[in-house]
C-alpha cells in the first residue's frame, strides 16, 4: 500500500495533571472513576473508566476561529453575540475546521540560530523565518510551522508556561510574512503562537489578531516538533484531526506527521 | 505529493451536550467560561474559552487494554492494583496505544443482509463476516471495523444507546474469527462494540473479554462509518490518533479515513 | 445554654450520582481521585480525596435572584449583560444571599387535602395555603415553606423530576398570596417551586418571575420535609446558608430546621 | 422567640476561582453556563445556571473521617478497601456526620502572643491552648476552634497555602491537649489544621491521624475566624452543616456562629 515504509511522528504533548498550560484555561485533571474490582460483572469482568476535565486550548491544540475577536468582531465582521449561544459558538467553532491531511513546512529557526532552544521571550524575525525557508517551497494552503526548539522545554513548566520570562515566537513582522504565503494554518511548539516579552504575561496577543481574526487562519499551539527539528524534516505529511466538539473555540489534537518511505 | 488527489473521511462522530453515550461514563459537557467581551484587552482584543467535562468512553474512542479486566486480571495477567494510581494506569492505558497509520478493513454486516441498518440486538456471526470478507483480504495487523449501519442512528439517542431495544454486533463466535486474523484493533458505530440483547443493558462484555484482555486487541467504538458504507469503501489508510490522556483507559479520537487517489 | 434541648431537622436531601436533578442544569457526580494506598507519605499515613461537579440548582438549593430574568430584565430592573462577568454575576448572585437564621413557617397543603402526597401537577391555590396557614401566624421576614409531601419521591427519580408526569406547586394565584406575606425567601421539596402541568416539562416558570424578579425573594427547592410534614411542625426556626459561590446563581446548602426543647 | 437578638457570623470564606487552596485538592471553578437571553421561553422568561467543579477540601470545609487512614487503616481500624467503592466511601464518609448545632468554643492563640497573625510555621502548644482557654470552660462535645488570625490573609493565595513559608498550628502536643477534652470537632482558619514548617509542604499530617484515625474526632478547615477573633468571643453556638455529598472524603461548609441575644 502507498503508505508502506512510511515514518509516522507524535506531534502532541502527553496530557496529565500539573502539564504546563495557559493559566487562561480550565486546568487538565483526569481521574479514574471506577477502579477494577470496584463492580464486578457475573462472569467476573470489571470495567475501569475515568473523568476528564479540561479546556479547549489545553495541551496541544487547534484555536478555532471563534477564538478571538478584535473591536468586538470576529473574523468575516462577524458580531460575536449573535454567533454565541450556551452551547458555544453557532459557527467558526472548531467543528468548522476540516480535519486536515495535507502538506506541511516546518520552519526550525533555532537551527538559523544555531540553538537547540530559542531564548525566552526572542521575536522571531521575518529574516529568521526567511532563512528558515530557503531549502523548502511553501505553497498556498500548506500548513506552516515554526520551530523554536520550545517543546523540549515541557518537563519545566514554569518556564514552558513563560509568565514571568516570557516566550519565544512571531511578531508582527513575522505574523505578515506568514499570511502572504496563505497558509491553511500556522502553529509551533509554544504555549502561544506569540512572542511575549519577559514579565509581560499574555497582555495582548497581535499574531492571534491577524490569524484568527484578519486572516481566518488557524492556530496549533504547544506541538511535539522536538523530533521533527533533530530529524532536520521540513516538509511532511501533516495529520491535524482536532476532536469535533461542536461550538468549541479550540479542541485538543494529536497531530501526526507522516514521512513517506521514498523520501526517508 | 503521494497524498495528492486523496480522499478524506471523518469517522467520527461530533461531541456535543446530549449526544448518546453510555450511561456508565461521565455526561459530556461543553460549555463556554468566557465569552467576547467579557475581558476586554487594552488593544481591543477578545478571548473566549471553555470547560469541557467528559469520560474516555464518550464520543468516538480508542478503548485502552486497562479497560476490562476479567477474573481480577488484565492483559497479559497483569494485577490491575499494581499499575493503578491516582492518576490512572501506569501500564496498559491509552498512552500506551501507539497512533496508527495503517491498513483498515471494512465488513458490511448491514450489506450482507441488505438493510442499510442490521436491527437492535442481532448478533453478528462468523457467516456473517466470512460474507462480508470475500472480496477483501485482511492481513494481520490490521484495523478490521464491523458495519452495522448504526452511526445513521446517531440522532435518535434512545435508539442508538439501546438500553431498551439492544444494539447489534460480534457475539463470542464472530470475536473469535476476528481475533484468528491478529487484528491491531477492532471496532464498529455501535455504542459498545458487542451483541446487547434487547433488554439486557450492557450487563457483561464479552468481546471485550475476548479483545481486551484475552489478546491485547485494542476497540474502537461510535464511529461514524455510513459514509464509507454508502460508498462501499472496504479497504482504505486509516489514522487513528486517540488523545495521549496519560493513565487513561480510553480516549476521544478523531479517525480519519483516507483513500489514495489512484485507488478512487 | 439556650438550644439546650432543641431538637434538629436535616431539611437536604442527599447528594449523590443519580438523584433527582433537573435536566436543565450539569448532573451532579462525585467520585474518588485518590484513594487510601495510593500515595503513602514516608509515616505512613495516606489521604483519600474526591473531583465533584455539579450546578448550583443540584440538589437541595437557593435560587438567587439572578437566575431569572423576564422581557431582558433581572430584579429591581437591572441589566443582566452589565452585571454577567466569566466569572458570574457581580450583583444578585448567591452570595448576595445573607445566610438566614430566623423564623419559619411550613404550610402543610398535602394535610389539607388529607394526602401524604399531592398528585403531580396540582395547582396548589391560595385557598390552599390560607387553610394551611389556618393556625399559624405569617410574618413579615419570614421563610414560607409550602409542604406537598414530594420529599417522599425522592427515590423515584423519573416521578420526581415529572417531566411527562408533572409536578405540585403554587401557581400564580398562590404566588401572590405568598408574596402578600413579604417573605424572606419562600420554597418547597419539589424539583421547582411552580405548578407544571403533565407533558408540559419545564417550559415556563411564573412562579420564579414572581418571587425572583418582580419580589426580590429568594427561592429554596428540592427540599426534604417530610420528616417535619409527619411531626406536624409549622413554625420552627431555620438556618439557610447556601454555600457562598461569588456570582453564582444559585448554591446547594444543607438546611436545618431547630425546634427549641420548650416547644417539644 | 429564642433567637430574638442573636447575632450571626459568617464562618465561611467565598467560593471563587483563584481562592487559596490545597494543591492537593481539584482546583475550584464556577463559570456560567446559561446566560440571560440564551434560551428565552415564550413568555419573556431567561434562566441562568452554571457549572461548578470543585474538591471536597476546598474553601470552608469538613474533614470526613474517612478522608486519612494510617498504616493502611481508618478510624475504628476499618480497612479502607472494604468501604471503597466508585461512589466513595460506604461508611466514615462525611454523609456520616450529623449536622453540628452546639457549643464552640474559640481558642485564641494568636491574642495570647499579642498578634493579629501567628507567624507562618508557628507551632501552637498546649501552654498556648491552655493560656487561652483560661476564662472559658470545654465540655465534652463542643467544637473547639483555634484562633491564629491567619483567615485575615486569605486574599495573599501564596502566603495562606504556605508551600515555601509554611503555616501555623497544632502540633502533636496541642492535638493530644485537645483530644483530651474529648471534643466533636476542632478546627481553624488556616489551610490545614497542621503546623507546617516552612519548605516543608503538605509532606505528613500528624495531627490528622491523631484526630481523624486515632479519635474520630472531624477537622474543620479554612474557616473565617477573624471577626469573631476581633469581637473577642470564645463560646457560641456554632452551626455546622455540610454539604451531604454521600461517600466523600470532606464537604464544603458554611459554618455559622450564633450569638445569643441575652448574651451580648
Amino acid at each position: 500500500m502507498w503508505h508502506d515504509g512510511a515514518r509516522v511522528y507524535d506531534l502532541a504533548q502527553p496530557m496529565r495533571r500539573g502539564m504546563p498550560q495557559s493559566p487562561n484555561h480550565p486546568p487538565f485533571r483526569m481521574l479514574l472513576e471506577r477502579r477494577h474490582g470496584d463492580v464486578v460483572r457475573t462472569d467476573g469482568g470489571s470495567a475501569a473508566n475515568e473523568l476528564i476535565v479540561t479546556g479547549g486550548h489545553v495541551g496541544t491544540h487547534v484555536d478555532a476561529l471563534a477564538h478571538v475577536s478584535h473591536d468586538g468582531l470576529l473574523y468575516g465582521g462577524a458580531d460575536p453575540a449573535t454567533l454565541t449561544t450556551n452551547d458555544g459558538f453557532s459557527e467558526l467553532g472548531i467543528d468548522a475546521f476540516e480535519p486536515y491531511v495535507g502538506r506541511c513546512v516546518l520552519l526550525d529557526v533555532a537551527r538559523v540560530h544555531n540553538t537547540p532552544v530559542l531564548p525566552a521571550g526572542y521575536e522571531v524575525t521575518a529574516a529568521d523565518l526567511e532563512s528558515a525557508a530557503k531549502n523548502v517551497e511553501i505553497r498556498e494552503g500548506d500548513v506552516v510551522l515554526v520551530g523554536t526548539g520550545w517543546s523540549r522545554l515541557w518537563h519545566e513548566p514554569d518556564r514552558f508556561i513563560g509568565l514571568t520570562g516570557g516566550v519565544p515566537g512571531p511578531g508582527v513582522e513575522a505574523a505578515g510574512w506568514l499570511n502572504e504565503k496563505r497558509p491553511r494554518a500556522v502553529g509551533g511548539e509554544t504555549i502561544a503562537f506569540e512572542q511575549i516579552a519577559p514579565g509581560r504575561g499574555h497582555a495582548t496577543l497581535p499574531v492571534h489578531r491577524i490569524m484568527l481574526v484578519e486572516s481566518g487562519v488557524n492556530i496549533i499551539e504547544t506541538m511535539r516538533l522536538h523530533e521533527l527539528l533533530d530529524a532536520q524534516v521540513s516538509e511532511f505529511l501533516l495529520i491535524l484531526n482536532p476532536l469535533p466538539i461542536v461550538g468549541a473555540t479550540g479542541a485538543p489534537v494529536r497531530p501526526l506527521a507522516i514521512l513517506s518511505g521514498e523520501r526517508s
